[in-house]
């Protein structure tokens, strides 16, 4: 149990500051800002001071703070640390994060031996120390000490990251922010002195607005790792899917995360084996992962691996089918029965086979005619739609058919290529409706895959 | 020999249509408001029509153009192609390029074959029928009947593209276009009537502006083919880089190519090994074909696989080496005696072996240290460079220092992943300045992989 600690009502910050773009002034600002819940600032360099605005009253220190205090963020040199946990734990506060570097990771393992042995005398769970911490969109409660300037922040969402590197976990916020993905939550865990991955994944679990929990992870650390995480995430995987991408694989790989994180990463094979067991999805790269995530979030898992391909393109259709192959997906023909049908009813040059080819001049017509006669079918699973917008025919009008669709409840996924702002704005109704749009038929394939494994996760878990 | 085709000065077009949103209103704007040469105009329904803030006389026929045309677009009904052809080759035009559809694709195999005669006859070139034509960026010469808002225009550029299908050559341009990248020519050559992608290689091999040709192709049509490919291929791959995309790979995929193009598509083993004998360099899809020639056409082929790997986050960079380890591209370690001198002047917590990671708190000096000290050694080949802007140290001058790094005559790849303005404008001065630059460390490896693969060529033919 990790009480609060991704999603606080009350906050102190120990190592505020007013120093603009020091550690301590950006959580301090995020938090003023934006929060919603109560802060207590505590530096006792500082009485009052106007910032942002508004005056800020500080606290000399923790014991100061009256009102209770759900979780406290440090954000002081290393030495101090132990004092101010110890102080937080008389005060009662449960969840600790400790954002200071200079502990394991310096060669101060004694440090952090202490950080640890004081967090246990007084039951307060740590997260840190040598972490970005947490970022919470629905309450923004956010910890990450980089300005929004330069890693922006992510709307509300229901995807979860996990992650174990820091600067990974800053860029895929930054990423995020920029394609309007839901990602609601985040979660570094730095040097994991105590508060684990697979706590987070707990947390996330018992946690209603998260659909989906994704981790980044370069290597388990301490014995028994594996074999809980593996326990945890059988438990998790049925309910809520789990995705995973696993960085450091081949030799070189191994030796940097070694330096990086002193994981132990391991023969790449046991990781990929343990996600197997657990019913964890792997992604082979951060992409990948919310190419899954964003499917899984929105798409019911499939009955079979069937794939039903509709395209105005047939260059993009063989792509898509290509990729789907590949993977190992189906992609059967249309019926002979239901394709006479379609023949009468689309132009007379596409293709009605699968894919079906509406060719480059088709209406939006066209594509309702094929999903309403095909998707609820007992021969299709899921459809993977190519929607090249750049073909005279087609309008925005497009989305509401395909949105429509989901009425059969089969997975769905779109590719949409191009950059123009007819594009654009057909993307977001899309995304806005729950339908995942992705520019390339591979990542549309990846991601149909993912449904489909996961559904494979459902049965048999 | 394809005369003028994808670089007419002057242009006639035959179907040329005042109705707005038509195929042949879209060619004429494209041609009247931006085609830096002459237009001609054919069309008996009109004299004079004011358009576009301009007076423009149509001709009633080609043989009242008393001008010389170098290439005639025609966009009329199919069955009017033959006698309009015919004018072409008696007004002594050398190259036609027929838009219009309705012949071999829609079952009329016999119009197409009439077209084949007149364009032997008359000694002209004919580009489709059934095509999208050419976009030549550096004179607006653009015979694609989309218009822009529905399919952006790239800039001029080292790239040219030949492509099978018109829809996604369009998609293509669309894509290209909103991210600056310099496809400076594209051609679809439709039906294949007469020109093949063969002969626009050689075209694009004999321009100066073209630095890398890209091929998006689904399959030969015709006996020999392959081995003028291979033929044609052998003699242009050592001097100019050749990617190629071919589509079309499993079972129900080579279904889809036979109704999309009627090519064969054949075994793909058959493609990959033609490719591998010409020297073509092979893609697995659009975007990493793109990914590949961005680099080949900025940076110099390796002498050898050995990746120096320079990140600011340990996490990265060791996703890069997963991904270059898999590719067979070596992360040698870095020599002791220079890992001792690195040490001294990096920070303390700074890993000095491969990847060097400069850590989080990394300022841009620090990627000179580390770029100065080992990129001009005999130890490494050629450089991918991680830069997640997101940490507080750095800055946009570090784009300069990486530019400098070009003075060691050794290929550079960055990855940059985020989206903050500070991450895109990073971005846009390096690729101004020819480095080439991706979001995710496994499409820099492939990139990194298509310029050692690019020197084996070069050695081997």
């Amino acid at each position: 149990m990790i009480p609060k600690l991704i999603d606080p009502q009350s906050v102190a910050v120990v190592g505020a500051s007013t120093k603009p773009g020091s550690v301590g002034y950006v959580i301090l600002e995020n938090l003023v800002t934006r929060f919603k819940g109560e802060v207590y600032p505590v530096n006792p360099k500082y009485d009052e001071v106007e910032l942002w605005g508004r005056r800020i009253k500080f606290y000399k220190s923790l014991s100061e703070v009256k009102d209770p205090v759900d979780v406290v963020v440090i954000a002081t040199p290393a030495p101090t640390v132990p004092k101010i946990l110890e102080e937080a734990g008389l005060k009662g506060v449960k969840s600790a994060i400790i954002i200071s570097s200079g502990f394991a990771e310096a060669g101060n393992a004694e440090l952090e031996n202490w950080v640890k042995a004081v967090a246990k005398q007084y039951g307060v769970r740590v997260l840190g120390p040598n972490c970005i911490g947490i970022y919470n969109a629905y309450t923004n409660f956010d910890t990450i000490f980089l300005p929004a300037d330069r890693a922006g922040r992510p709307p509300p969402g229901p995807l979860a990251l996990i992650s174990q590197s820091g600067a990974v976990a800053a860029a895929i916020m930054d990423w995020a922010a920029r394609r309007r993905l839901g990602l609601g939550f985040l979660a570094n865990y730095g040097n994991k002195a105590d508060v684990t991955e697979v706590e987070l994944m707990e947390a996330f679990a018992a946690d209603d607005r998260v659909k989906v929990i994704t981790v980044y992870i370069e290597g388990f650390k301490y014995p028994g790792e594996a074999k809980r995480f593996l326990d945890a995430a059988r438990k998790i995987a049925p309910k809520k899917p789990i995705v995973a991408y696993k960085a450091g694989r081949g030799k070189a790989a191994q030796r940097a995360v070694k330096s990086h994180t002193a994981a132990m990463a391991g023969a790449y094979e046991m990781y990929h084996g343990l996600f197997q067991q657990a019913g964890v999805i792997e992604a082979s790269s951060v992409r990948e992962m919310f190419d899954m995530a964003k499917a899984l979030a929105t798409q019911p898992p499939p009955r079979g691996g069937r794939v039903l391909v509709v395209t105005d393109s047939g260059g993009m259709g063989i792509q898509a089918v290509d990729a789907l192959e590949a993977l190992g997906l189906e992609v059967p023909e249309v019926p002979e029965s239901i394709a006479r049908e379609l023949k009468r009813e689309l132009l007379p040059f596409a293709a009605v086979s699968n894919p079906v080819d509406v060719t480059g001049s088709a209406t939006d017509e066209h594509y309702k005619i094929v999903l309403d006669n095909l998707l609820p079918t007992v021969f299709f699973d899921m459809a993977l739609i190519v929607t090249l917008m750049q073909v005279p025919g087609l309008t925005k009008n497009l989305a509401k058919y395909v949105i429509d669709s989901k009425r059969y409840g089969k997975p769905i996924a779109v590719v949409n290529f191009g950059g123009s702002e007819l594009v654009q704005k057909f993307e977001e109704e899309l995304e806005d409706h729950g339908i995942p749009v992705y520019p390339t038929p591979d990542r549309a394939a990846k991601a149909l895959w993912a449904l489909y494994k996961y559904g494979e996760v459902k049965r048999r878990l």
